[in-house]
């Protein structure tokens, strides 16, 4: 049960409800960061998301953006789940692994973070944009698992409710989905059930 | 030396300036929850801030919203040192002593909030917003730390920078001092020196 009395909708969505001033720059920070035009596509974007959700155990989180990140790149799950586990030895680019791996020092503390780290990143092609979003995606992690688990949000434990979700927020991107008047009617409607 | 191409400012300023897109929800978020009305003062939540970043030992972020708490709390510099160092001892309310073992267990982990530490919190008086914008302020600060820190920005040492500099951002605000063209006719003088 959450700890404040929150609209009945899962995750992040029930607090973004309860609280549209600071939803408003939340959904606009991980539309820029996830969505607007970038050499890192979205589907790789999405999985830094998803690789430091699951390094800080938040299961709304990761199982969300898991399923965007899949709706990303053809539905592919099983890369997601690779990610999350070893993904020293997932199919995906040596640049995004060596952005994974300066997203996990992130998670852990900026300060871990080494110039060998960025070097190695370098020396596979990341540019300063690059290196720059994918801290800040693993740093804005680290604020949305919090705020996610810190309030005891509800989080459902079936997949198909992330993998239907996660196909509409990859075709309409985050502020569209979670305009407060859109999240009012969704949470007045599951009352209603 | 900072792990990108930063313009020639201190802490967050120089990663706003290098991105323009994302400084953009990032002073919104700060603004709304440090600065719009509140029944918390501005100088509380600037406490839970500054507490938060001590606890990620960010030294920027610590001094500079250590310096914006001073401010708001009559210069009071010695108040915010006590926080930090051992808040239970401090000359604050015990609502917000409560509030701020919230903030403490955020920054390690969201999951670590217990419906014990909400009650003793409601006991104390906090309402649902109290509570939830305290989780928020631990969460947000928990990238902000990152974020400074994880791209190695430069971090001065003197005082009296930040001490300038929190009056300054007390008086105006966090969008109105962190504008595009503020900034970069800032760091433009710097180089300039």
């Amino acid at each position: 049960m959450p700890h404040i009395d929150l609209p009945n909708l899962p995750g992040i969505r029930g607090l973004m409800a309860f609280r549209p001033e600071t939803s408003k720059p939340l959904n606009e920070l991980v539309e820029v960061l996830l969505r607007h035009p970038n050499s890192l596509t979205p589907g790789e974007r999405e999985l830094i998301a998803t690789y430091v959700s699951s390094l800080n155990t938040c299961h709304y989180c990761q199982s969300i953006h898991g399923a965007i990140a899949a709706a990303h790149l053809d539905g592919d799950e099983d890369l997601v789940l690779y990610v999350k586990r070893d993904y020293q030895s997932a199919g995906i680019t040596t640049k995004l692994k060596a952005l994974l791996n300066i997203a996990g020092k992130v998670q852990q503390d900026g300060k871990k973070v080494t110039s060998e780290d960025v070097e190695a990143a370098r020396k596979e092609g990341a540019t300063d944009l690059e290196i720059h979003d994918t801290v800040l995606i693993a740093a804005a992690f680290c604020m949305y698992n919090r705020y996610v688990d810190g309030l005891a949000t509800v989080q459902p434990q079936d997949p198909t409710l992330y993998r239907e979700r996660g196909k509409m927020v990859a075709r309409e991107g985050y502020v569209a989905v979670n305009l407060p008047n859109v999240m009012q009617t969704e949470a007045a409607e599951l009352v209603g059930r």
